[in-house]
Formats: structure tokens, sequence, C-alpha cells
């Protein structure tokens, strides 16, 4: 309830950038007492909000500090499902970690997990991913679709195809899709996905979607190993981006194609995805621990695998890293 | 250690069912002291087990009490892998449950864990499987297949063909499987398996295969509504089963196949799977949440989905309920 009234109070606010508004009115249009908004902008001034005060105009914003949390993320969600409910944290070893146990313990489809800083925050394979505090997006998303564990990986690909178009609205960087689970800028990885499951054979118990974004990240903040792989939409664009607003656009996003894949199921996705891939009709290697396989990248079958064509015939890849020019 | 000591006891007593072994012969061949001989026969005697104890004769195995434990398994259990480490308890809610957490936290490949009594089994598609104290096998086996999820309903399969194989060496049954996970005898139900996974889109973190097995359940055990759709080995063969034997042997049936399976894929699976179903060539049934698919089941597909061939051409089933004639 408090977190609600917050979230109200700071919606109120960035819809009248300008102007004061006064307690009575707050009060009035969020539903609470007087009390309950003094309390609550103290809280938001805790937090790194500047809210002038003054004596017959009311409260005015002066300054928003650059957080995802729910209250800055609300104001701008236009979503029916996902985003639902949101778990904020300023650190966190890895948002997985905190949205299974909550999966676990009965989380809604669509619930959200974000953190400021992951210090432990983890890609694909078992490897790290970097996560430093403020620069990114680091969220895990509840899902729990009715299918079975043969089509799951359908959703790391529908989930890049929602990554790119967000990416797209905000930013109008062109991006690529690196199968299965990057986005990359000029090449460079600005975006991964971890997609985790639990399930039995033919019903998925839930899906949490990792999402990491480099979104206002320096070059000065990637180690060294990563400055040549990796970039953000900052360093492309050459502009700080509010990372909450692009949190609402990205769920926006990903909702669409996850309601369309729930109705249609995953062909509309498929070829959307391979419009916007960036290795298809290119000659790709693909290494995994068991074989390395090149080819020509034609195109995803029903189940999401990438299709390779071979010397010696069409081979599924269903997991490896992906090389081409 | 302690266990250890006790499983190498009743492995002593199990190969030598007349005669009398001295406490001096039996520490000596288990390889401790004799103090710890009689320590460990005082606490067989507390499970159960009559142990005839003659003055200058030594103990002799008069009474074996029908227990899961693994100091009953291990004297018949000739696998590399699994069963490797056991972990026994009376009674537990599900032994999937303890499996998932003992997996967590690192349990290696081929850790089991068996309980003699399930208070609240699980079944396939969030179904109860009835459990009731020292009638059944009731066991959890955790494995690490380097496989995609997209593969992992693989398992199932493979789990059903060798549940096949030792209840055939154990009884001579003839019995049939029905897609995806059940094994019947004279139409009814003798095993249920189900398969848990936790894994990102390509690669598994392990997976828990769950094996209920009703072995010397009665009729009476039944609850009313599983009299006409369940049955168990005894009641079909007219006698009691020694279980721990059997869990020994299934352990190295699975053991085979799950090794063929890493050396050489789905196919030779497939194939056994193939021969030993119980539905292909007839008309079937499929129903789900979604939709109900009639036609002729014709084979499986090299993920483990059910092809069924309608008139509007060859459906792939990934998750079905299978009702034939």
């Amino acid at each position: 309830m408090e977190r609600s009234i917050r979230n109200e109070i700071v919606r109120l606010f960035v819809e009248n950038p300008e102007g004061f508004l006064s307690g009575e009115e707050i009060s009035r249009r969020v539903g609470c007492s007087r009390a309950a908004v003094w309390k609550q902008i103290e809280e938001l001034r805790k937090q790194g909000y500047e809210i002038e005060a003054k004596p017959r105009q009311g409260y005015r914003l002066k300054y928003r500090p650059d957080r995802v949390a729910p209250e800055e993320i609300y104001p701008h969600l236009k979503t029916e499902r996902l985003g639902c409910e949101i778990r904020y944290v300023e650190s966190t070893p890895s948002t997985q970690n905190i949205a299974h146990q909550w999966a676990k313990d009965g989380a809604p489809e669509g619930a959200v997990v974000i953190a400021e800083e992951q210090v432990n925050g983890r890609g694909r394979m078992g490897k790290t991913w970097h996560s430093p505090p403020r620069t990114g997006i680091w969220m895990s998303l509840i899902l729990r679709p009715p299918i079975s564990l043969a089509e799951a990986s359908q959703l790391t690909l529908l989930a890049s195809v929602g990554v790119q178009e967000a990416i797209s609205k905000e930013t109008n960087l062109p991006t690529k899709i690196k199968w299965p689970n990057d986005i990359l800028v000029q090449g460079k990885k600005v975006c991964g996905i971890l997609t985790e499951i639990r399930g039995e054979q033919d019903r998925i118990h839930y899906v949490i979607m990792g999402i990491g974004m480099n979104v206002n990240t320096e070059a000065k903040d990637f180690p060294e190993e990563l400055a040549n792989v990796g970039t953000s939409l900052a360093m492309e664009t050459g502009r700080k981006i509010h990372r909450a607003s692009l949190v609402a656009v990205l769920l926006k996003e990903l909702e669409q194609y996850y309601l369309l894949y729930l109705q249609q199921g995953f062909t509309p996705i498929r070829k959307k995805w391979e419009e916007k891939a960036g290795m298809l009709g290119q000659v790709i290697t693909a290494r995994s621990t068991q074989s390395t396989i090149t080819g020509l990248a034609e195109h995803l079958n029903e189940q999401g695998a990438l299709l390779i064509r071979t010397s010696s015939g069409v081979v599924p890849v269903y997991s490896a890293e992906i090389e081409w020019q």
C-alpha cells in the first residue's frame, strides 16, 4: 500500500513536470491522507529525489534520480500482465536467484525482479554477466506459459525480438540478433537473454527470463576483456537514456510478442526473428562441447533450433556458440 | 562410514544365507573393529532384522525385513554410476522435493533418493501419486546429461524402456508403454515416470527422474478411484517381490540405456521404445488443455514427440493424455 501511494505520487510529479502540486491535491488524487503524502515525500527525498516545497503553492519535483524502482517504472508502464508486480533491490548477487525463489513461492505470471546492480550476474552456459550499478537493466521476468519443454527455447527467441523492438523504439539504433540469445549493435553485444526453466517433460512450471542490457554503461565501466565485444545504448547514441522508461517500453514489447505467441504459436515469432537475425544466409561456425559445425545458416525450425546446411545435409543446432564474419 | 559398514555386513549375510559368520570374520572382511560390527548388528536389529547369535559360531541372519534401504540395495547393485549415493527416508512428502534440493546442493550424477512412503507423491501434470508405505518403489534419480531442453523429453522415454526391461527381467510379465510416461500390465498402470528438469535454453542444470512403481501393493491398498486403472507386480504375478533387488535391477537397466543414449543419442532408444509401445499403429485420441487430436499413432520424432496422422497431415504431440482401445 505504501509502495503504491509512492508510485502514484511520482506519477503525478512526472505528469506535471513544471507546476507545483498542493499537498491537498496530491492527497485527493492519490486517495490518501495528507500525512501519508508528507511521509512518502520524505521517503522519496531519502532516495535522492529533490522536491521543492513552497508555502501556498505546494510541491514540485526538481530532480529525479536515475533509478529503476517501481515508482519510476509505473508512470510509464502500459502493460496488462508483465510488471503486474515488481520487486526492486539495490544490489543482489543475481535477479535470477530472487525470481526462482519467488516463482516457487507462487509469484504471478508477469512478476518482475529488477536490481540497480548484480554482483554475480549470470550469463548463458554458466558465464558471468557484468552488471555494474545504475548503468543497465538487470531484470528477471517470471512467466508460466502452457507449453512443453521441447518448445521452451522459443521463449529466448521471442525475447530477442521484443528486446530488439524496444531498443529500436527508444533509440532508433539498428540491431542484429545473434542466435540464440544476444542482441548486437555494430557487431557488439548490448543485451543478453538467459531463459531458465523449471518443468516436467510436457509442462513448464515456470520460466525465468533474464534480461541484461547495457544502457548507460561507459567505455570505462567495461572490464578489459569485454572492451571489444560489449557496448551500450549510451555509447552508441551518445546520450544518456532514462532506464525506467526503457524498462516500461521493454515490458510492453515483450508482452505484445508473448500474447501473440500464446494465441498463434511460434510461427509469427519465428518469421519476425528471421527478418531480424544477423546471420541467416551467411556461412557460420557453431561450436559446442561436442562438435563444431560450419555451414550456411538457413532458418529456424519450429522448435527454435538453428538449421545449418552442411555438405552432409541440414543439421539442427540446439546449443552452440556461433561465429560469423 | 557407519552406513558403508552396515551395507557390507548386510552384503555378507545375504551372500551367506545359511551359515553362521563369526564376529571376527565379519570384522576382518568388512575391515572394521569387532565393536563396530556389534554396534551395526544392534542397529540392524532395531530396523527389524532378526540376527541369531550363537556362542563360538557367530551370527546368522534369520529374518530380513522388506526395506529399500541402501544396505538392502547395495548387495544387489551392479552399476557404475547410478546409485553411487543413496539417500533413504522412511517417509517424505515427495522424493522429488528432496532430490531437487540435493541437486541444487551439488549431488553427483546418479544420486538416488528413495522412500518407504510418500505422503504427497507427485505424478505428471500436477496429479498426485498414491505411494503407500513399503509397497512400492518411490524413488528419484538425479542426472546431469549434456543435452538441451528440447531433447529433455527423450529421458522419459528412455526411462520407460529401462523400467520395462527391469520388470521383464524380474517378473517376465508382458508390459506396454503408454506415451509419454506410463508402464501398463494388462492395460493397468504399474509404473509412472515423472521427469522434472531445471535448465536454461540450451543446457540442462539437472534432471530429476522420478519413478513410482506399484510392487507389492494389494488390491485393498488402492483407493477406489484407482481400483480399475492401477495394478501391481504382486497382483499380476501372485507373489511378493523383493523390492530392494528390483531397485538394483532397475538402476542397472536405466544405466545401460542412459550410457547408450550418451554415446549414440536418441535413435537407438527411440527404436527400442517403438518396439515396446502399446499404441503405435492404432487409432488414438490425444487430449491436451488446448486441443483434442484423433488419428493413427505412427511413431516418435527425434525430440520424442508422438507423431499422429490425421486427415489434415501428421501432427507432432508434445503433451497430452492418450486414450486408445
